[in-house]
């Protein structure tokens, strides 16, 4: 549902100039949930919970500190960093354009913006609470926080399932639209130099659009609940497998105990992907031209040439698009106490 | 120099009203050192440079981290939380109006921000780079850097010494005017009730601003490189001491050597003090009722009633301010490669 856009979805074909594809450029706003329509209510208070960082157990991890938005909507880092230094096994997703993704994380096991938002809450070595119940305590605890929930949600609102509402909210104006690629695509010829033109082609051609379809080429509309997965390595039988560990990580299988979800993971977006490194589930590869050679490879069987890796990525550069200009939220405090100790 | 302010210096007597005492609003601009004057591409540059997390060993702290503008320009810990989840032993001073303290740090080690800038940037327990020049390094290795330092600086300008510079002129922009304690020394008499005047009365006779004067109630003018410092705790023969450890860090001391240096502390602003709990330099009480009767018994060893301390704490909240409007800056990526990792 959230994946289901009314604009801008155009099939075109660039005659003589490009390979056939369905090029479709970011919208640039979101469909909601029918239970969480976005008001700029909602937005502002979940724009104040995503940056507050004493919703961890040590007060210093925030939704922001591995998705930042300052950035490429996550940390530069392999696997991220939450309490005491702890760090996880797979590489935070970027929160730009997250609303046009299938189902969220890595493993699909959150369906909407609004059930991953619980997540990192209480996962032990992200924000480290106890539950996510204990987060809301928190939030409950700060005088400042009432008035925003009162004008997004009504009175007497405070509950964890509001607090995800407002994130999920905030995080669907987190679009990046008007890349090159987004302008090319809507007309502008020179948009895209010459070889990000040869990359797209080069792109289509090898079968790359075979999983990165789509306006955040993260793959087709699905209905909601449904993810859109690939298996991660396809092909193994190649040194980049074990060198970058690869198949370590089952996937969807943890989730769901099938055979079937072995090594199977949500196809993520390429939006922005320059600004994303390093990538894969695990973080592995820290090079762009690596991580094409590596995915030609393990996903489609090909050797591409240095040629047509260099032209890929000049393409992938064309859709980092504009992040929005975004004020720093104002925290509120609670008056001559910490709520950080007890 | 940095606390020479040309304007808003007003000695007001409150005849019938307020105890004579030399009460100054806050200036709304804070002057800068000759070599660096304030520019708007310094303080652009100043400000992606504070938000970046990816000059600290680990790529998840930056100078907001403990210093959070979104709040109270601090962390609402104890003390301070940093790479690996590594702590050290002070409280993190506010951000906001520290360019009207007379030296940097609590024990002064610093005169002016610029020397501030560089210090946690290499300290084990905060940002945990090898020096400050390898943080350096990783700014150059970020292209999109190099424009905003040719703008603010000039031509092969991305050093240490501007990279603190910038942080600096950023840092002089924090400042946060117009309190009801201000509104109300300029003359609105109603800006402040009748309980905030009392306590300002009552903080008056008591003598506290025998250390928290002057605009920023931190101590008198100083001549740049002198700081004012004041020994905590004084007196010493009472509970508080030892349940609080009050005396357990030498303070100046530990930069001198002097033993007229033992327990002198560079005086804190009270600036925003309900924001930015728990309080003093061992962030040791979380309660600003309480620190209020700790600072009367071991500095000028009065026991202060109820009512009194009330008052007090209601003048204290009087002189939060108004934080400034701040755009998120966007933070230049490194394209297709992480910087954090080798």
């Amino acid at each position: 549902m959230i994946r289901t856009l009314t604009t801008c979805l155009t099939a075109i074909i660039f005659a003589g100039h490009a390979v056939a594809a369905d090029w479709q450029a970011l919208p640039d706003t979101a469909l909601a949930p029918a239970d969480n329509p976005t008001t700029e209510a909602k937005v502002e208070l979940g724009k104040m919970l995503y940056m507050d960082p004493r919703f961890s157990s040590t007060g210093t991890v925030s939704c922001n500190s591995c998705h930042n938005i300052m950035e490429g909507g996550e940390d530069s880092r392999s696997v991220s960093m939450g309490v005491h230094g702890k760090t996880g096994s797979r590489n935070a997703p970027t929160v730009w354009n997250s609303a046009f993704h299938s189902v969220q994380f890595w493993d699909g096991r959150a369906v909407l913006l609004e059930d991953q938002a619980r997540g990192p809450v209480a996962n032990p070595v992200e924000m480290g609470m106890s539950d996510v119940e204990a987060a809301m305590e928190r939030v409950r605890a700060i005088p400042g926080y009432q008035p925003w929930f009162d004008q997004a949600f009504g009175k007497d609102s405070m509950t964890v399932e509001n607090a995800a509402k407002a994130v999920a909210a905030f995080e669907r104006t987190l679009i990046t639209p008007n890349s090159p690629f987004d302008r090319y695509v809507k007309g502008d010829k020179k948009a895209m130099t010459e070889q990000q033109v040869r990359g797209m082609n080069t792109f289509a051609a090898s079968g790359c659009t075979g999983c990165h379809s789509g306006a955040a080429f993260n793959g087709p509309e699905m209905k909601t609940g449904e993810g859109f997965y690939a298996k991660f390595p396809t092909f193994t039988d190649n040194a980049y497998v074990s060198r970058y560990k690869l198949a370590d990580d089952k996937g969807r299988h943890d989730v769901t105990g099938n055979a079937a979800d072995e090594n199977m993971f949500r196809v993520p977006t390429l939006r922005n992907i320059t600004d994303t490194a390093p990538y894969f589930h695990n973080g592995s590869v820290n090079d762009l031209h690596e991580a094409v050679r590596i995915m030609a490879k393990t996903q489609l069987n090909r050797e591409l040439g240095d040629k047509e890796v260099d032209d890929i990525v000049a393409f992938l550069a064309a859709l980092t698009g504009e992040y929005p200009t975004i004020v720093m939220p104002r925290l509120p405090a609670t008056a001559g106490r910490s709520l950080l100790i007890q």
